[in-house]
């Protein structure tokens, strides 16, 4: 049973108490975007998202894909070849794509709204349109014009569709490890090597394939620092084959109408992009975002999860209320919606997704802010935040996603269990959210290793500026008090606990991974509450109803969901605890 | 791939850490069971389950069931039958039935332990037999002896098959809406009504099904006092069909080798078992087994999982150890188990598995105790621990199991969201369990509403002095010191907070509706330590290999584990929060 109303009008309430209007719309390149704009685009996107995609959602997983192993072609699940030209004859695929290639020209701040929408409609169809603008981004960072020239345009419009293959049978997180070799041959490289792992590597969906390939030419270094990136499209220019062949699909728990393709290359034509052994570099300009936007999915299914088990909640009635002043005696049971555990659950879920989704709306703002702002300072405040919360966006958004999608299962009893309400299936496309992209301990190394030791901690400072400014700014609204106890505690404890760990990974490097990934998560919830605080000053300067709402909401996940942080504190202090006493033979 | 090691030296040494020895075999009724007997009954059990069940597991789940609208017949997956054929030859699926009706006649915590390894080679088939069990002991205790002696023996040896049918469309966890009807013809009854979410309704695996139906006779009660329970043979005496026929499968996200059934009786006839509209009370006599069983579900899985994910971390490498001298220079990547966030989730599923299957082996002990001892005062003492343990086992065995698959699968990245790896197929089959048998909710009000008031407190009383008594016996013992301190805070914490929660719910009943969850898993986690600290005193005792592992699974589980009540106490204090001051339209 698909039901689905776009959050639209939370989507703008966030970019609004983020500022967007000062901060984005502001922008010479954005000018065209202001919030109605955005609320056009939004709109009219959720319309034909939802009226084309959601119903293939189901179609997808049912149906799943056929891979023809003489040819190694892959077809889509009925429907979504056609569903994916329409988008892109009405220009919906190249809508945030860069203006000078024929995109819509839109700030990151759209994409990533209009993402958790499209998103909800069709996790396993959206992957597509989503790596191709990974493979955007890459290329207007570091390819040469002429190659801009030339891929760009069809691959903004989505004509053509994009992967990412670094990934190979030895190496998953490693990418150190990468085998695939290359050659030079004229003005070009022949490539060859396997991959795996490769989201959308083969379809019928686009009329071409470009390859984004991680690749060792013959001098390279050892390890990451000798990886080389490549475009190898699947079809040459004369429309002959490339050597691309799929040769195995993965089996996977869900998202089963995205293809996870095996890719042999066979002494195929490739482009190297960039300088020798740089490739890293144009994978990791593509990161943040990419890891925005999957963080986006858990805000995603976890919404459209929210939404069915609120639907089956006012529907289905089962006992009496424990306060006998709420029954209705004229039923022969009560909605589920009095019992308290009913609220219990779908206030939590409620709550961390719209926090979350306030806390990747700020990252987006940021995103645009550090790419495109006149001031230098200001692009490097910003993105010093966008370097720190993107981690955060990543991982906590993800298993947070995935928790309450369980959480909206239990609120619909048996019937959630069943595929007659799709929760179990927003749970299964879910999962691998947490895996992929760089798992969430990945992120975690990746928040404590690298983000927080960074400029001398400057990172943190930065971000702990913004709550200090909030608080200050804020000091003279009495209606803000109660929003701002919760954040001056979570910040006083997540910045004694962020000292004392620089402290401790300084002498004891094992400490950082260790306790990563609940410090993260002890982060993730400091960032969230001022999230939620920026949200209810603006609550508060906006009155109606949605900012009533918002101002219950922002309570509940202070009082009900912050506690969360206590354990997390106690668990950093406990560090490796005894874990390297244990021989692997007593595992 | 399937990787399983029954954990038969941990299951023993949870028996022996809680007294079985003295406390169980010593009584008369199992004086043939000591725990050498019950080694080799788990031994020869597990070789059989291990090699008959464990292959038909991903058969099972990848096949599914087959059901003929016309003749409403169910055809269990290839190989399911003549599996359950051979058990019942072999006498497997008797082992624990009463011996007067030709079972084996062992005790429940023989039966819990067995439970676990059947569960953990194959869930979807091991449920058949859970239920005839149900059916077993309602009749045992019910019905006539004309009853037990016609229908015991068979359904004993597993000849034929049980169900429990309660639920109806418009009711699940409230039966008090139950419509079926029964209506007096001679010596027995005429039922009709729609059953729903009836597991093993209908298969092929047994001669015959006999169901258990709550109806409603014509002079009945409205509500849940006017239920009587009826025999109702799918079969009749002489072969002929009684008007019960399957109507339809759910189509569920796991157990998909389990069918669950819309049955349809049309004027069947049925058996009046016991007193008429004292239905209920059979239900609730098998009850406290069946939950027990299902927090094994999630002990069973989340062992498998670790298992499993343990396999694959021993094999596969990636990146450089933190502590470069962990590091293996003569390979191009470290063991992935020199990592720490993989020891750390690895040593987060390991405790919390060993400390419930410590709990869950506690309280088939007590349940043992509670039934068979000599000793009124003993057997009274015994089941307050059985009644106040068993909605804990029920619900933070099967959510904490949930999680734990969700770890192991993490451990294992992208492989793990494969079915090559068969992680996500635990995960769906393992999340059906916080909902079937009573949802985690509805233990929870169980345990607030009904167990901590009883008898003005007792219950909670009875197992604080456990708690008091381990400490005080072993105050004397320099090495339990450490595992005592963790016990008396957390005892001191939640005997503070349960105080404080009896005073709030008796002035708002909606309170103990509120933080019932919460306040379940903070009691739960008391009880982990507690039979973790009885673990703990058996390792000293008996020094070892696996006692020494055991000191230091207890360790990190008192350091990694624990911290989480904090967040619980702090949830639990915050009450309704502000839940009722949303209208229904804000959510």
């Amino acid at each position: 049973m698909n039901v689905y109303k776009a959050p639209i009008r939370d989507l703008l309430f966030a970019l609004e108490a983020f500022d967007y209007s000062e901060r984005v719309a502001s922008l010479e390149e954005f000018r065209d975007f202001d919030i109605e704009t955005v609320e056009a685009i939004l709109q009219s996107g959720a319309d034909v998202l939802t009226k084309e995609l959601l119903p293939l959602n189901r179609v997808g997983d049912e149906e799943g894909l056929k891979w023809d192993p003489q040819t190694g072609e892959v077809t889509m699940p009925t429907g979504f070849r056609d569903a994916y030209r329409m988008l892109v004859r009405e220009g919906m695929i190249g809508i945030t794509g860069p203006a000078q290639y024929g995109g819509g020209g839109g700030p990151e701040s759209l994409s990533t709204t209009l993402g958790e929408i499209s998103t909800a409609t069709n996790k396993s169809f959206s992957m597509a349109p989503g790596l191709t603008r990974g493979l955007v981004d890459a290329l207007l960072h570091h390819a040469t014009e002429a190659q801009k020239d030339k891929y760009l345009p069809k691959l903004v419009s989505g004509e053509w569709s994009g992967t990412m293959c670094l990934t190979e049978p030895q190496c998953g997180t490693d990418l150190g490890l990468v085998r695939s070799k290359a050659t030079a041959e004229g003005d070009h490289f022949r490539i060859s090597g396997t991959k795996i792992w490769i989201s959308f590597g083969e379809h019928d969906m686009s009329d071409n394939i470009i390859h984004f390939v991680l690749a060792r030419l013959p001098d390279a270094p050892e390890g990451i620092k000798g990886l080389s990136v490549f475009i190898v499209p699947k079809l040459l220019d004369d429309g002959a084959t490339n050597g691309v062949m799929c040769t195995g699909l993965e089996h996977k728990m869900g998202i089963k109408a995205s293809p996870t393709c095996v890719i042999e290359l066979d002494n195929s034509i490739g482009y190297l992009v960039g300088k020798p052994h740089k490739g890293m570099r144009a994978m990791f300009t593509m990161m943040n975002v990419a890891r925005l936007h999957v963080g986006m999915e858990g805000i995603a299914l976890g919404e459209i999860a929210y939404q069915t088990a609120v639907a089956f909640a006012k529907d289905r009635r089962q006992m009496r209320a424990l306060d006998s002043e709420k029954s209705e005696f004229d039923q022969p049971a009560d909605c589920i919606m009095v019992h308290p555990d009913i609220r219990r659950q779908l206030l939590n879920i409620k709550a961390t997704t719209e926090a979350m989704r306030a806390l990747a709306v700020w990252g987006a703002v940021e995103h645009d802010v550090s790419t495109y702002h006149p001031d230098a300072a200001v692009r490097q405040e910003a993105d010093d935040l966008v370097q720190l919360l993107t981690p955060l966006i990543k991982a906590y958004c993800t298993e947070r996603g995935f928790f309450n999608i369980s959480d909206a299962m239990q609120v619909c009893g048996g019937a959630g269990y069943t595929t007659d309400w799709d929760i179990e299936q927003y749970m299964r496309d879910e999962r691998i959210a947490l895996i992929y992209e760089g798992t969430n301990h990945i992120q975690a190394l990746d928040l404590v290793g690298r983000k927080l030791p960074r400029h001398g901690g400057r990172l943190f400072q930065v971000f702990s500026a913004r709550i200090t400014s909030l608080i200050r700014s804020s000091a003279d609204e009495p209606k803000m008090s109660e929003f701002l106890a919760p954040l001056k505690a979570i910040s006083k404890q997540t910045t004694g606990v962020t000292m004392e760990l620089a402290g401790r990974a300084m002498e004891d490097n094992e400490v950082a991974g260790a306790v990563g990934t609940n410090y993260l998560t002890l982060l993730s919830l400091c960032a969230l509450t001022y999230a939620m605080a920026v949200e209810a000053r603006h609550a508060l300067a906006n009155p109606g109803p949605h900012s009533d709402t918002k101002l219950k909401t922002v309570r509940w996940f202070n009082d009900m969901v912050l506690p969360e942080a206590d354990s997390l504190v106690r668990k950093v202090a406990a560090g490796k605890g005894n874990m390297f006493d244990f021989d692997v033979d007593e595992f």
